[in-house]
């Protein structure tokens, strides 16, 4: 297939691209460093090593494997980019992970706001218009997540609802309860795609993603050149990524809040298969299919335990200390997600062990020197410098972030 | 109330600065003409004449009522002018009308559709920012549109519906299957504002509004140079506004495709009123609430009928032809919408009449040499070079739009 990678430069994109191609597809990444240059600006970094850019990335892709991805170096909120990569590679599919992927981030200020939804919602309009436009027939793989959907107090479905109503029945989009700026951005193109679909007879495959963790694939393990970004601080990082950072360097492991928050999890490996299983098994024209991409569900509490357990394995003593929650959410809520489709399609899941979190941690440890742990603590608040809302929680000890940041 | 009115040299935002100035109100209006700019570029224009800009209509309001509107000429996209706004006039309420609001210009092309979603997901995110920061206690009324819901076959409730599913309740924000890209904007708006009062205590009112017909209020008829604008064309122009136009000058009345589309209408006075009611009975804080603005249900076909029926009275001889429907819609659907809270409120509708059609023909007569008829049959199609899906439905004669233009 001639596969086109949007955000190919990313933690996850970059993995993708070198697994496509790896199994004979024709791969082509498209990225404008944004991740790179948000990290520059604010003084952090990813924690393994990676090359400087695109051309240093394929280019040891093609000595190690012999095989060739193309790159494009720009930015898809410009139509001639854009129209220029659609019309030269004229992909069959389209793999979007190309957005600004942080809720911290998008509740800082008003202006990462106002970044954060005027780059994701306009570059994955340019994309419709030029599937529309130059390739009708291609099927779009757009990474969504799972916090569109929030915590509602009924069973999260896969992207669709079946709803009776006062004796009347219809199948609708599910009900959003999103999360934060950016988790609007990812529900504002849902709309956006499942108009498209409906308008223009786009095939289209939403993947409603949980949270990743793992830093390593089959394809990044060839060469030390071929690592995937890994992020920990509190912008980038993703909980169990960002726990087993902080148990290697010493740390406390610092839930936010009563750690009672449940999401859906996988494996870095899983959403390499899952996005293939997408591409393999295209939706039809005209349809907006929606799979919820994770393999388990956990709490904040139970990654923190795993963590806890696996360090004393390892000799590490890792004490666990809450944190004020800096964001605006329910921390005791109902939680049970659908996510059968992709297992349907073939994927055999990863499953979240002991084991992962050790190989994890040689990673880690490999690359301690540089982690930076001030930009671990929180210090977004969803509520800037208004005062959290009263949660209705019995009091709970719980120390300020700052104290806990060490150095 | 100190009553900020975004939008307000609009064909609604207009007469709302004076009726809420004209009941004692301290009323601040901004604009950025963006709607006549658009107007000029396409060389189209309103059916009525109106004062050049904002400053020579808030001195004529001064001139003819003694009472004072001040006003901005300035773009909300732009946050210092957002700023500014909010910091000089500390308002109580907000009431935003400030978006593009047109679905075909949004289905026209790339640009006009990138534009819509941005202008409009911008400047709201940079009005929500500013209540944020600068006035928390200030009351958000937004105008949204019966067209975020699109026709599900379903009962459509207001804004929320109470969802029993595998033996678990919640409420959740209704679901929503807009019918264009700016419909989809508008579903973006709701979706930002929806977060913002879960995250930040914001209270809003989002009025769903209906279509808007009418060209007079209690204060356009003060003076004629109060007028506001009255779009008959293609791209700006609702139903029944167009329909009427059409009969004056003895154009066919077109429906597009089966006729048989069902929609909720209003006059514009009781937009007037509706709007009014919300700011007298604003939300709690937290509270995203949403009212259903409209006060019928027609169909396309009974509009068209009574504007024929109109016609004959007046000895007009008007033929109805429908033409090949430009949009992707059902044409046969399920259509009922619940509309009781504003009536709880206190509105008392104005229901549509032969009697305020034949008013309206009046001023259309008055106006009559102004009619540009080039502007009126729809050029845009929501499928662009696409070939139309096909519908299922029987074959209907229908000519093509471009055989019905007359000049």
């Amino acid at each position: 297939m001639k596969i086109l990678i949007l955000g190919g430069d990313g933690y996850l994109g970059w993995p993708t691209a070198m697994y496509l191609s790896n199994r004979g597809h024709d791969v082509h990444v498209v990225d404008n460093y944004l991740r790179r240059k948000v990290h520059a600006e604010a003084g952090s970094d990813s924690l393994t090593v990676i090359a400087p850019d695109l051309a240093s990335r394929v280019s040891t892709w093609r000595e190690v494997t012999g095989r060739t991805i193309t790159a494009t170096e720009g930015d898809l909120t410009e139509w001639p980019v854009v129209e220029q990569v659609f019309t030269d590679f004229a992909p069959d599919t389209i793999i979007h992970y190309g957005e600004i992927p942080a809720a911290p981030y998008s509740m800082r200020d008003r202006g990462r706001c106002v970044l954060t939804q005027s780059n994701n919602v306009i570059n994955t309009l340019n994309v419709l218009w030029a599937i529309h436009e130059f390739t009708p027939d291609a099927h779009l793989v757009k990474l969504g997540t799972m916090g569109e959907y929030g915590t509602p107090n009924i069973d999260i479905e896969e992207g669709w609802l079946e709803i009776d109503h006062k004796g009347r029945h219809d199948r609708l989009p599910f009900p959003k309860l999103p999360a934060s700026f950016y988790h609007c951005s990812k529900v504002h193109d849902s709309t956006n795609i499942e108009f498209s679909c409906r308008a223009w007879g786009i095939r289209a495959t939403d993947l409603n993603q949980g949270v990743v963790y793992g830093i390593e694939t089959e394809e990044t393990k060839l060469d030390p050149r071929l690592a995937t970004r890994f992020d920990y601080d509190e912008t980038w990082g993703t909980a169990l990524n960002r726990f087993c950072v902080q148990a290697v360097i010493g740390h406390p492991l610092t839930p936010y809040g009563s750690g009672e928050q449940c999401r859906g999890f996988l494996n870095i490996l899983d959403t390499l298969r899952c996005v293939e299983l997408a591409c393999l098994n295209p939706a039809n024209q005209g349809e907006f299919r929606v799979f919820n991409q994770f393999t388990e569900q956990f709490t904040i509490n139970q990654l923190v335990e795993l963590v806890q357990l696996a360090s004393k394995e390892r000799g590490l003593d890792v004490s666990i200390e809450p944190v004020a929650n800096p964001r605006v959410e329910k921390e005791h809520h109902y939680y049970n997600a659908q996510h059968t489709e992709l297992i349907k399609l073939g994927l055999e899941p990863h499953l979240l062990s002991e084991t992962l979190v050790e190989h994890m941690f040689e990673v880690i440890i490999r690359n301690r020197d540089r982690v930076r742990p001030e930009h671990i603590m929180p210090r977004t608040t969803w509520r800037g410098s208004r005062p959290l809302q009263a949660s209705g929680m019995p009091p709970r000890q719980v120390r300020p972030a700052d104290e806990l940041v060490k150095d």
